[in-house]
C-alpha cells in the first residue's frame, strides 16, 4: 500500500475514505481534518481559550498535541479521579507530565477528587452506589470539575478527545432505546446554556479510533493503553465492536451512521423534543443545576 | 423450565417476556397476541377480507394458521417467482398447497410470474439486472402482484408474515443511514394511499422469529426450512445476527428497539419529513404509480 500523496510506504489506509497515507502525510492529514471539523461546526477561534479534558490516553493526549500544533490556546485539565487498580490514575497523570514536559507551552492543571472533595470516585461509588459500577458516577463528577475550573480559569470552551467510535457507540446505546431527548443533545459542539457553563467541543469527532491510536503512535506520543478497569466489558464496548463488525462489512458505516444523524438533525428529526432547560444555581456551590437547592455533585458529598 | 400457566413441562422460553410456556398454552398465546396487535394498530376487524401473502415459510403459513383460528376471512396468495435453484418457488408452492388441503375453508390462489407475464423473476433480472441479486426486483414485482389482486379481488388488507426480527433488520439498515423518510413509513400498518393500493399489515410484528417458528413446529405446520437461495449472505441476515448478539447480552433489546421506536414517531420523530404522495395510473396496467406514464412494474417489461 503506498501513500496517495507521495507513493511512499503507507502507514495507515483508511478504507473509508479510500485513503493510504504516509507516516509524513498522515501526521499532516489529522491536523487538517481537526481544524476542518473547527470550522465546519464552529467549535472555536483561534483567540478562545480552550480546555482540554486529558486523561493520559491516545485520544486526548493527541487531542491537545494537534490543538497546540495548530495553534489554539489550549490547555489541559487532569481529573485525578483516584482509580487505585493497577495504579491507573497514577499511571495516567505520569503520561499527561510527560507529555507536557516535553513541549514548551503545554500548561495543564491536576484536579484530586480525594484531595479536594474527601473520597476517590471509587470511594465516593462504594459509598453511594454500592456495588454498582463507578461510571455514571464518574461522568457526573467529571463534568462538574470540567464545567467548574473552566468557568473559575474563563475558558471559552472544554474540548474532549471524544473520536468517532465514541460517538457512534453512544449513538447506537441511544438510537437502541429512541432515546429522542438525548439524540436531540447528541452533537460535536453542546453550545453553553448558561453563562457558567462553557461549550463542550469535540473536534476528533469525524477520526475514527484507529486513526486516534495511529497518529499518537506515529507522533511518538507515550499514552496509557489500558483502558480503565471499570469500562472492561461496558455496554460501549460492547456497541464498539458490534459497529466494528458493520465497519468490517462495509468500511464507512460507522462515519455513515453519524454523519447521516446529523444531518436527519439538521433536517428537523427530534427536534419536536421541547427541552425545558430553567436552570437554577446549586445553593451550595454556585454551579448550575436543574432541580432547585443541591446540585447533584453536591448532594453526593452531603449523604 | 416449567410453563408459568399449568407448571407442564415448558417448551419455550421467551426472556424478553419473562414467559416460559408448554406447548398447549404456547399454542394459546400466540393467537393472542397476534389479535392483540391486530386490535392495538388496528389492522383489520372480522368482516374484512384479507389476502395473506405465503411463500411457504414458517412466518406466513403460521399467519395465515392464525388469523384463521381467530375466525378471520383470510385468503392465501403465493407469488410463483420462478426460482429454480434447489426447486425452490415449486417446494415452497407444495408445502402452502399441503397446508390448504389440511384445513376446510383455507382457499387461496397462486400468481405464476412466468406464466402470466412471460419470465420468472430469476430471468427478469438476469435481463435487467446484469449479473446483481434479484432482491429488489423481487420486491417490486411481489409488492405490483399483491396490490393488484388485492384489488381485483377486492380485498381490504394484504397481511405478510413479517417478524419483529425482519422489522429490527429493516429498522437497523434505515437508522444506520438515518433515511428519514423510509422511518417515516416503518410501521405495523400501512394505510392504503390510493383506491387501487390495499392496506398492508403485519399482524406478526411483536413476535421474535424463534417464537413464529416455535409455533409452526409446535402446530406441526410443514414448512420450507430452506431460505431464498438468494437471501444468503444478505445485508438483512447481517444486520439479524448483529441484533441477536444484542438481544442475547440484553434480553428484550430487539423488542425495546421496535417499540420505543414506534413511540418517538407517534410523539413526532421524523414528522417533518412531507412526502408527497401525488399517484397517477400507469398507462398500461392502470396501477397507482410515482411517475406519469408507465409504473415500475410494466416498465420492466418493456425493456
Amino acid at each position: 500500500m503506498k501513500c496517495r500523496k507521495c507513493g511512499a510506504v503507507a502507514v495507515i489506509n483508511m478504507r473509508q475514505h479510500k485513503l493510504a497515507l504516509c507516516d509524513e502525510h498522515f501526521l499532516e492529514w489529522i491536523p487538517q481534518q481537526t481544524q476542518r471539523a473547527i470550522r465546519k461546526y464552529r467549535m472555536f477561534g483561534p483567540r478562545d481559550r480552550i480546555l482540554v479534558a486529558v486523561s493520559g490516553g491516545k485520544d486526548s493526549l493527541s487531542l491537545w498535541d494537534v490543538l497546540l500544533r495548530l495553534g489554539y490556546q489550549a490547555e489541559g485539565l487532569y481529573i485525578h479521579l483516584g482509580i487505585d487498580s493497577g495504579g491507573y490514575s497514577d499511571s495516567s497523570l505520569e503520561y499527561v507530565e510527560r507529555f507536557a514536559a516535553a513541549r514548551e507551552g503545554a500548561r495543564f492543571r491536576v484536579v484530586d477528587v480525594k484531595a479536594e472533595y474527601g473520597q476517590s470516585v471509587p470511594e465516593l461509588a462504594r459509598r453511594t452506589h454500592r456495588g454498582r459500577k463507578p461510571c455514571a458516577l464518574c461522568g457526573l463528577v467529571k463534568r462538574y470539575i470540567m464545567n467548574r475550573v473552566a468557568y473559575e480559569g474563563g475558558y471559552d470552551a472544554i474540548a474532549t478527545g471524544h473520536n468517532l467510535d465514541d460517538e457512534v457507540a453512544v449513538l447506537m446505546q441511544n438510537t437502541l432505546r429512541w432515546q429522542t431527548g438525548y439524540l436531540a443533545r447528541q452533537a460535536p459542539v453542546l453550545p453553553s446554556t448558561h453563562p457558567k457553563l462553557a461549550r463542550k467541543v469535540k473536534p476528533f469527532v469525524r477520526l475514527y479510533e484507529r486513526e486516534t491510536a495511529a497518529y499518537a503512535i506515529v507522533r511518538g506520543i507515550e499514552y496509557i493503553y489500558d483502558e480503565c478497569p471499570y469500562a472492561v466489558g461496558s455496554t460501549t464496548n460492547f456497541y464498539k465492536e458490534l459497529l466494528n463488525q458493520l465497519e468490517g462489512r462495509s468500511p464507512g458505516a460507522k462515519l455513515g451512521f453519524y454523519l447521516s444523524f446529523l444531518e436527519a438533525k439538521r433536517q428537523g428529526a427530534f427536534s419536536q423534543t421541547k427541552e425545558a432547560l430553567e436552570l437554577n444555581e446549586c445553593e451550595k456551590c454556585g454551579q448550575p443545576t436543574t432541580a432547585p437547592g443541591l446540585c447533584a455533585f453536591c448532594r453526593l458529598w452531603e449523604r
